[in-house]
């Protein structure tokens, strides 16, 4: 069961497959365009943050079936030989134009566009999906936690244990870093992506000693450059007194101890009754790092009301982001053959055509967005930047350095009524769209009804 | 960033490195045990469902360190060269008692315990809680669907696109078909763990030809033992139409449409509209599938209302299967050297000492559970099972025909009050601990507090 399915392209839905063969047989070969986006968003929602198209990039530019992966596909009975015969040359030959991650968009925009022959563009839509949701959502969380904490608190992601399986923890570490974290206690995370690394101790740590103040001295002494301590296990108050004297004894030996931190009960109360006993035992300097189900809700409690907390751990909120069926991403089909494609589902109606979004911005701040036909030429930065044609790489990977600048520039830009947690309520973004696209819309709908 | 992370001890917290640290230079290598159990859950769920322990169990006997995983934990200049030397015969050699997969459990039991050296138990925290957490909440959401669909409706998980990244989606699928689910469209879970594969067509299918019914016939000739017709891409009335006509059509050539699948709209609405077009045209044999954004809710409704409805795949709300807090689950450490600990924190203090669920059933029917200490004896089945001894499996893994058994009789012996969906509300299931649990916690807690 230990597996790894993050290269196969057997990681898809079966009517991929059974839909690959209805276009093999039918010698349905022409060039497909589908679209990625979020539909509407519900709640006090402002924005999305793009994130996850780098792994879609690894995962295109690697796609390819083993002889074994085909021999499978053939003992199930449900294909033909000559399909499966088909797909020992298959890789991904097409282009993909894409929101560069960090870039934030707004619902119904396409963030990520796919224009490759029809079975190539079909075959990888629930992997691409699967892959861009999450970092999506996660990079989002995690800009809202950002802007919550007003650049005072620094926030590590400390996720992992409730993270959905391993990449999930680890494109969470990469998406919230990118969003503005200042690291991750993700030991893998550090080690792949250079994500800085955080770290404290677990309440076993001090169980498993006799003695708390002993527990806390022996930490320091073994890391005497990187020492918080987790001083809620028994009782927070004398947990605290006693951090505090651990404290003094390590100063004596030249060890500061950096940070205590609190991991249960009312936050506000706590950190503060903390804070006061730290500062009347002589550790005015000793910070408090808080943990236990925080969020930007949370976050913004605690700024709102000053209390004493110097940094924040985020879990489970960072890295299950949200709950269905909020936000709601789809990969569609919006031109197939040189003629544009759409759906008219209840709810769900597509815009065909293959699209782009410009953005324009007054005084550095961004006003408003346009969706045009990606042949337009509209005012305003395009989002959607070519990444690969032909199946390569336009440029080279950024660095993941430079996603985290261009996402705190855009959380920058971002006008001051969107940056509210609120934002999605009060002040919606204003996003157009273009005669064209209206038009080719009426169009298309007139011709496939 | 396509990585293999699912095997490496690197997918832990930095703070397992640093406590491991400590506990070499302080010779801490005597024996520890944890338990893992789930929080008190919120809301209305009566039960949650165990499943994850047999990914625990292939994680564990493959647990070891690279010489390169060595050589960058050296690189980060955080530890001793000669802890990262202790590192090197790294092993899991110690004991595992788990729920079987499948098993009812309930808030504050113990579904797994670990017994091992202080470091091999410590390290793996992470990992052991990111697998559980997962495929526990899935097992419960698919057991909860299941209750609801009552016999009459099957149930297909279509949830990878949503699911976060790769494993999630993987794991999501075996622990659905656990739970009593027919089967996944996710072709490598088909691949690698033998579920059943079920899928239909996309959307895009239907776009990409010009004429819907012409899609629909050109799938029935290729795929002539597994035609689901997707009717809602223009307009569901004229999408049902079409598919008679298409079924009629294929009927005249040996072929048999299975069945019509319905994504969008009020789907009670819908469904009716759809059956009655279906009839009056010569189809009373072409069923009804569901999908969309679907939950235990919906399919209560569904059946509640008497929709039309034959099966149902389920997504979104399957691989997303509940929002933080709830339900929370945490890996404790409740002895030490052969004393038991504890920890006190507000609203998280744990119950020291290895402890054992024993279940009474009266006429077939599960009616209380004890939580005694391990070494206590008490009437009913014990619910914790050995897995490991040293590091070695007790027997070979069941096949995952045997979790699905278990889940199915354990639902079948939910008293009728937990079966319902608000079961949580209305009557908890009575779980008592022993007086020898609660005597050891008062004790502890005077030695340690």
């Amino acid at each position: 069961m230990i597996i790894d399915p993050a290269r196969s392209p057997l990681l898809t839905d079966l009517y991929q497959f059974t839909m690959l063969q209805v276009y093999h047989a039918a010698g349905m070969t022409d060039g497909a365009v589908f679209e990625l986006h979020f539909r509407r968003f519900a709640g006090d929602r402002a924005f999305l943050m793009a994130a996850g198209s780098e792994s879609v990039l690894e995962w295109l530019e690697q796609l390819a079936f083993s002889p074994e992966e085909c021999a499978w596909l053939n003992s199930t009975g449900r294909f033909s030989s000559e399909f499966i015969a088909s797909l020992a040359d298959f890789r991904f030959t097409g282009d993909v134009d894409a929101m560069p991650e960090g870039t934030i968009f707004f619902a119904e925009e396409p963030v990520l566009r796919i224009t490759a022959p029809l079975r190539e563009a079909q075959l990888i839509e629930s992997r691409v999906l699967n892959l861009i949701h999450l970092q999506t959502l996660v990079a989002a969380k995690a800009a809202r936690c950002v802007l919550a904490a007003g650049g005072r608190l620094p926030l590590v992601d400390f996720g992992l244990r409730r993270a959905y399986g391993a990449e999930a923890g680890m494109l969470a570490a990469r998406a919230a870093y990118v969003a503005g974290f200042a690291g991750t206690a993700t030991v893998l995370a550090g080690e792949r992506f250079g994500i800085p690394l955080f770290g404290t101790m677990a309440h076993s740590y001090i169980e498993a000693h006799p003695d708390e103040e002993e527990a806390f001295v022996r930490f320091g002494r073994v890391h005497p450059h990187n020492t918080t301590l987790l001083i809620d296990t028994y009782d927070i108050v004398r947990g605290a007194e006693r951090a505090a004297r651990a404290a003094l004894r390590l100063a004596a030996e030249g060890i500061r101890v950096q940070a205590v931190r609190i991991d249960s009960g009312n936050c506000a109360a706590v950190a503060r009754q903390v804070r006061a006993v730290l500062d009347r035992n002589g550790c005015r300097d000793v910070r408090i790092m808080a943990t236990g189900n925080l969020d930007e809700y949370a976050l913004a409690g605690l700024l709102a009301a000053d209390v004493p907390v110097d940094a924040c751990g985020i879990g489970t909120r960072l890295v299950i982001p949200s709950a269905p069926p909020d936000p709601d991403c789809a990969y569609k089909l919006v031109a197939y053959a040189g003629r544009p494609r759409l759906k008219c589902s209840a709810g769900k109606a597509t815009w065909p055509g293959a699209k782009q979004v410009w953005r324009e911005y007054r005084d550095g701040m961004m006003v408003a967005d346009t969706i045009g036909l990606a042949e337009e030429k509209l005012p305003g930065r395009p989002l959607l930047v070519p990444m690969l044609r032909n199946g390569k790489r336009v440029a080279v990977p950024e660095p993941l350095a430079a996603a985290r600048t261009r996402a705190a520039a855009e959380c920058a830009a971002l006008p001051a009524e969107l940056r509210r947690l609120d934002g999605g309520d009060s002040a919606p973004f204003p996003v157009e769209r273009t005669p064209a696209v209206v038009q080719l819309r009426s169009a298309t709908e007139r011709e496939f009804r």
